[in-house]
């Protein structure tokens, strides 16, 4: 272990990732509580989700001999399809290892996108297995959905674009979803190198909250994955923050809040209507805080807050529910 | 009247709304059938809609007296809505005269920005009569939801941003959504000018093609209000295209082609599922263009073409049901 990513790995990234990950510009969320809150749309990348970010230049930066045998990766859906599509674009083979009750949307993108999938037990455990079996047998290339450094300093990118965009004054804050920590930590190495007065705070669903009890113990905790699995938010359902990722969080996070299941829902609707953004649960969690909580509540004061929404591939169904929630047949 | 507005004049609109409008990306949409397809997404804009831009340039460019008494505007919404929010952001008193037909939506939008709301018959002559009164009797100054040239310029810095966008190759056409006129006069402005290569093709609902009948003909044709108002695309319900811009499309604009209710509304679903999108029917236009049209039927070959995403202001309750057409209750 070389230490936290720096701000050079995150930089290196962004050369990787010119012309391929969408420069996402930061657009106004006047339906937010505190005064001025500025939304980073990465479900605007190609793939639905930042994840794209973190594929493509962990595969990008792979040695040409590596990357000729394949790539294989694990993830609880927007990494794999993420690896699928960045692998397709490098010309590299790929196989995708998912939950079983992953959702059907992010399943077919995989497939879409050519690349074989491989289904397990919807625990890390079981993922983490999957993968290594066909490391193993075929020589392919692991690429890791958080804890890897190419991984974070690709999401980094998300970060150096913000410290660039936001004009002269530094945002107040900027507010992450945290599932496994790779986003977190990528932007919070951006962060604090470029806009060092700018707090990087995490939202977690209070039900998958490992990150938030990990930071409070100072310990990196484990949650169940039957705690995590009861979460809509299924992109946040990995039930320990990373090796590599959590002393990123220790040192460069300023807290980890939570929100409830209802206020996700509630910011997927409103950033639906007011904002014009599809968005999944997990991918608004950020935005439901922004929504929900004062900046007191945050702590933090002044200028603006920018909120991160980290990815749109939801269900139809749960969208349509959430827009019209009045609909007779909704309420059955 | 002075001719075509010029490229300068677009350029001195793109000054003005510097910090105002948002700097929408171009964004993939592979789901497009043309080989490579770009969303221009106006919809990301603080109104929902492009009309921000050619609303705000317009008041900004008002001589200082005529600002102070105030300004009025008819509107089919979202021109409403982005005059009464760029006239806040200036601190101008705004009157807003809508069609009695407007979604709820958007008349609640308009209110919410501070802008008085005043309600008139659903035709083109009885929202100018409107308007005409309030300006008679208290001096404001008319910002006509097209017909102008500053309006007209403001919508052509989607245009100059397009072509300053997209690269080393210039797209093979820009599709854009027809109503007055006014947007697609002024990208034809920017894009004849800095990119003269690429097409500017404009779309129109079969149900309100007033302007292919005009384009065709050479002379500009009205319709009737019942007839525009069988489209959904409630943006695009003008009966006529105007003075100012008919000579514009005219002279800069390829072709006029038409797409039915439902590829509008099945552009709005996978506009949402494949680019993360909301858009609103008339929004979706140009969309459903790139997506039911050949490129052999559209007559461009080659390059990317780009299609612009016009509004996202869109009744939630339709919405919610093209993203669940299976759901019982939404097939009666």
């Amino acid at each position: 272990m070389a230490g936290l990513v720096s701000i050079d790995e995150v930089r290196a990234a962004a050369r990787r990732l010119h012309g391929v990950a969408v420069r996402t510009p930061l657009i106004p969320f006047p339906a937010a509580r505190p005064a001025e809150v500025l939304i980073k749309p990465e479900s605007l990348q190609p793939t639905g989700a930042f994840k794209l970010r973190g594929a493509y230049n962990a595969i990008a930066a792979l040695p040409d001999a590596d990357r000729r045998r394949g790539v294989v990766a694990h993830s609880s859906g927007n990494h794999g399809y993420a690896v699928a599509y960045a692998a397709a674009l490098l010309g590299v083979k790929a196989a995708i290892v998912v939950p079983d009750n992953a959702p059907k949307v992010k399943t077919d993108a995989i497939e879409s996108a050519g690349a074989e999938l491989v289904r397990v037990r919807p625990t890390l455990a079981a993922r983490i297995e999957g993968s290594l079996n066909i490391a193993r047998a075929r020589g392919y290339a692991q690429i890791p959905p958080f804890d890897h450094r190419q991984v974070i300093a690709g999401q980094g990118t998300i970060g150096l674009e913000i410290a660039e965009d936001c004009g002269p004054h530094a945002p107040a804050a900027v507010l992450v979803p945290v599932s496994g920590g790779g986003l977190i930590s990528g932007i919070a190495v951006a962060i604090k190198a470029l806009r060092p007065q700018a707090k990087v705070i995490g939202v977690e669903p209070e039900l998958a909250a490992d990150a938030r009890e990990s930071f409070r113990s100072g310990t990196r905790v484990a949650w169940t994955a039957a705690d995590v699995a009861r979460t809509a938010a299924d992109a946040l359902r990995v039930e320990q923050v990373g090796e590599l990722t959590f002393p990123h969080i220790r040192e460069l996070v300023h807290d980890i809040v939570t929100v409830t299941e209802e206020e996700m829902l509630a910011a997927v609707r409103t950033l639906a209507l007011r904002a014009r953004l599809v968005a999944e649960p997990g991918g608004a969690a950020a935005a439901a805080a922004s929504l929900f909580r004062s900046a007191g509540e945050l702590g933090v004061q002044g200028g603006p807050l920018v909120v991160v929404l980290s990815g749109g591939n939801v269900d139809p169904v749960l969208l349509a529910r959430v827009l019209a929630p009045d609909t007779e047949s909704y309420n059955r």
